[in-house]
């Protein structure tokens, strides 16, 4: 097992840096932690502690693991400390081009010996932020969806630099994290999972705003009705299934002219002002007022129990 | 129990009519089936008793109801005879206004004590459906997702001649079938789970077409990522979670400039052209070539896995 596990520096501790801390430390691999802002880095190991050790409650981790990863937590006084015995860099720095170019120009000197840094940009592209490195070949986007410690999916992009045995070996150490590795052919910003999302919360925005449904009786009836069976079979297939023998030949037949209607007729706004913004916003937090640590912990359980149901239905 | 056992006339034995009349048996219900396709009707019993008995093996329902309800399925030799004795009438017939038209104008003679009616119907609006109807009150439309024995969503859309008490007792018998109702507050067409499909559906074929993606890996990526994520909370939750205590708010202003870019990109072409379809359907063809019932059932194993895990989940 010793082999297997991989020093990791993790560069940037908001939201995605704590995740992505959360899930190594709790496979027992040792990470070294560094943000520019002291305050949140003083914050991160305590939390990243607790969301690995959550993650045995849930059971998704082992305790031995967890305990092995906590205690080789590390808070670094500078990024040289946290990268000088790293093999995976993961930057999870703010969403800014300019940030990232120089922190990916820093690991130059600072990680001359890391084999493969990430960063977790959700919608930058690969070849943007490695424009200032020498060495792009070991760089390369490993985007991961919130919770990381949690949601399988990692999308991997690579840039036109980028060296194939790299992609191969990073989906290799995420498949040692139970992660689920996709690659990008073309990179295009939001990738997959991001272009998707934007579709699917632009019609979840439209709906609210024009009256169609309230906030909680959408979350819901896209929880128990398309998302669950895309979790089951991705969009593709569902509509190969939907025709029986048929197939999606099919099913085109049948319904691709409904389809073409609601797309004829699919909201094409890009911009939500002042106004709409407050009405959303307002929306939201009176369907869900209160309580985000509870509702945050009841959503963990659920995610937990569908992964946990999924491998269980793949093993009958 | 018996008080809670509905007696109902599916009309029109496709898939979906097939979907509800496994579901309706099941759960022990007698069931009457009419379709004026004789191929279709001879056919559809051993299809339901099959989908039916399926439900045991997933854990999704009990032999002694499945036995029962079998026994009690009833092929009717005419529309009067289907829905003479039926309290809930289901529409599940072709996707077209004048056929639902007058089968709904029928229903008023051959159904006088049926106490609802319901239309399947996924893009049609319940007021078109109903428009020759004398007694609208009790009409409307129930319309589930693919398959409909194990996806729980019912998008249950009243027209405005509804009656009121008539949406409630719809809503308590699709809870007796351990279904999950949300009411549409406006009917336009796609209602939720349509529309929220047509835009997920186009950004994964445009990914297809413009080379981003193979099928498979677009299916995976949405499979154990978003969509797994929205199983456990929805759009507007999983938005209000991300950016932690400051909630959606904070996440707008994080974000939204993101998602407006990604709004203003997506794609907006609303018809596919013969060599577009194609190239489409040889994709997914290709990807899942051969053996279309085992992997139908396989998606059922996961289905079942992933319900069975979130009822688990939320015991503990």
């Amino acid at each position: 097992m010793t082999d297997s596990k991989i020093s990791v520096a993790i560069i940037g501790t908001g939201d995605i840096g704590r995740g992505w801390a959360a899930l190594c430390v709790a496979a027992g691999w040792p990470v070294a932690l560094f943000d520019r802002e002291s305050a949140s880095l003083e914050s991160a190991p305590a939390e990243i502690a607790e969301r690995a050790g959550h993650l045995v409650s849930l059971d998704r981790a082992v305790p031995d693991d967890v305990e092995h990863g906590v205690r080789s937590l590390k808070i670094a006084r500078s990024l040289l400390q946290a990268c000088e015995d790293a093999q995976w860099i993961i930057e999870s720095a703010h969403e800014d081009l300019m940030t990232k170019q120089k922190l990916f120009e820093a690991f130059e000197s600072v990680a001359p010996n890391a084999k493969i840094v990430t960063s977790s940009s959700t919608a930058l592209l690969p070849k943007d932020i490695s424009a200032r490195c020498r060495r792009p070949d070991r760089c390369l986007i490993a985007h991961p969806l919130n919770p990381p410690e949690l949601i399988p999916l990692v999308e991997v992009v690579p840039g036109p630099q980028t060296d194939a045995t790299t992609v191969e070996v990073l989906k290799a150490w995420l498949r040692l994290l139970k992660r689920i590795p996709v690659t990008i052919k073309k990179a295009a910003p939001g990738f997959i999972a991001g272009r998707i999302a934007a579709a699917v919360w632009r019609e979840a925005i439209d709906m609210v705003l024009t009256g169609v449904i309230d906030v909680d009786d959408l979350d819901r009836a896209v929880s128990v009705g398309p998302a669950l069976g895309w979790a089951a079979a991705g969009p593709h297939l569902t509509y190969h299934l939907a025709a029986g023998k048929k197939g999606v030949t099919g099913f085109l037949q049948g319904l691709l002219g409904t389809f073409e209607g609601l797309w004829a007729s699919a909201p094409t706004w890009s911009k939500l002002d002042p106004q709409q913004q407050r009405q959303l916003t307002q929306a939201i937090e009176k369907a869900y007022e209160g309580q985000i640590d509870q509702i945050r912990k009841a959503r963990d359980r659920r995610l937990a129990g569908i992964l946990k149901g999924l491998e269980q239905s793949r093993q009958g």
